[in-house]
């Protein structure tokens, strides 16, 4: 089936935009471990900025991306183009019909099961016209959009980083306490789930910019993600001690 | 195949002892919610004391703890009894191949697969002459133990609780620090899967004691437990906090 992305990406939207961060890991077993990009940006500067992140077999998500940019430099009606649509709506409907036609034609030989093929894509961005919007898509190509109760969605190995995001999460946060939030977040999850690693890739979408935001990769020995590592270790077991000892 | 338990539990090894805790819930679907014990004891004081915690198919596990419980009333050569077996190696032996059992047994209908079936089960305590262990048992019937380097176990709906079980674990805490941590632990957890949830059983062994330690069912009410249900979600906003947000 060719290699999984064993990842984690999380889309958070905040009243100032929208952060992206994902992991860049990918494996076909313990021993085969490749660094593979998981976030991808379309872009027409002032009109729209769509950011996409994948988790699940790389080989169907490679398609998806592959063929949603092909389609945008030859589009026609069959198949629109993700810069042409006019709302995010219909950019996370054909995100989605994209990604099933895709899980449908590596399983078309019908030796494997679906399940093997499968991936989740998380999309956001923002229309000129229209506010920013953050949709999680299924495999199926069904998707569900973000809201004030459900502000972020998480893909791939969510549960070890989730307690934090839900805890500490807040919709007026700005860009910077974002980031140190999805730092803590994947650190939690990198100290658990040892195929989720660095690099990451982080990016900002600043509300009604309507233009790529600040991009990075952070690597292994990034100053910060060390500090965020080595600080958060020591912040909890204070934030432990800090609650008191039940009387037995 | 009946109800599943939705479980969350946790064994704890520690230098002055053990501390188990396991949640209650048990489900066949979210309208269809039970509370049923998950944790048995089993003592001779002064001789051995063995506390087990059950996670996985309800009538699995149901039915090895009624094998190790009738055994022990009317032991034979083939099935020894748990009361009667001369270590925590062989205590683990016998529940292991009793789970085994259980599980083959449920599916020899053939109607379903095994996995269907399918529990482990944390067992510790101490039995006269050796000293307190602790084993997680997975339904093939092998078993592992806790060491130094892995010195807990949980099982069932582990991730959530997992993060800060690595960061504030110390084999020198007391008992009292422990169910603290504990209680976090399943704090986490309950916050984040509707399926686990209170009350909880706690317990603890002190080493050396061969008797049965404090027990105490905690209730959704419990004033301590929701100190630190509330304490802790603050506790971590000002952990966060404490950490500097990086420049953009």
């Amino acid at each position: 089936m060719g290699p999984e992305f064993m990842t984690y990406c999380v889309g958070l939207q905040l009243n100032h935009g929208i952060v992206f961060m994902s992991d860049t890991r990918t494996n076909a077993g313990v021993d085969n471990i490749s660094v593979f990009k998981k976030m991808f940006t379309w872009e027409k500067p002032g009109e729209r900025v769509l950011t996409l992140m994948t988790a699940g077999n790389l080989a169907t998500t490679q398609s998806v991306v592959s063929l949603l940019d092909e389609r945008s430099k030859v589009p026609e009606e069959r198949n629109p183009s993700i810069l042409e649509v006019p709302s995010m709506f219909q950019v996370a409907t054909l995100v989605g019909r994209t990604l099933r036609e895709a899980i449908m034609s590596a399983t078309e030989t019908g030796q494997t099961a679906e399940a093997n093929f499968s991936a989740s894509i998380i999309i956001g961005g923002q229309i000129r016209g229209g506010a920013p919007r953050l949709f999680l898509v299924y495999p199926e190509g069904n998707f569900v959009e973000a809201s004030q109760d459900t502000p972020f969605f998480q893909s791939g190995e969510t549960k070890y980083g989730r307690p934090i995001l839900v805890r500490a999460y807040d919709p007026d946060m700005s860009f910077s306490e974002a980031i140190k939030l999805l730092m803590v977040s994947f650190d939690s999850t990198i100290k658990a789930n040892l195929s989720v690693g660095l690099p990451l890739d982080v990016q900002i979408y600043e509300k009604d910019s309507l233009k790529r935001g600040m991009e990075k990769r952070i690597e292994a020995e990034d100053p910060y993600f060390q500090l965020v590592s080595k600080g958060w270790g020591e912040a909890l077991k204070s934030a432990f001690s800090s609650i008191p000892d039940p009387e037995l």
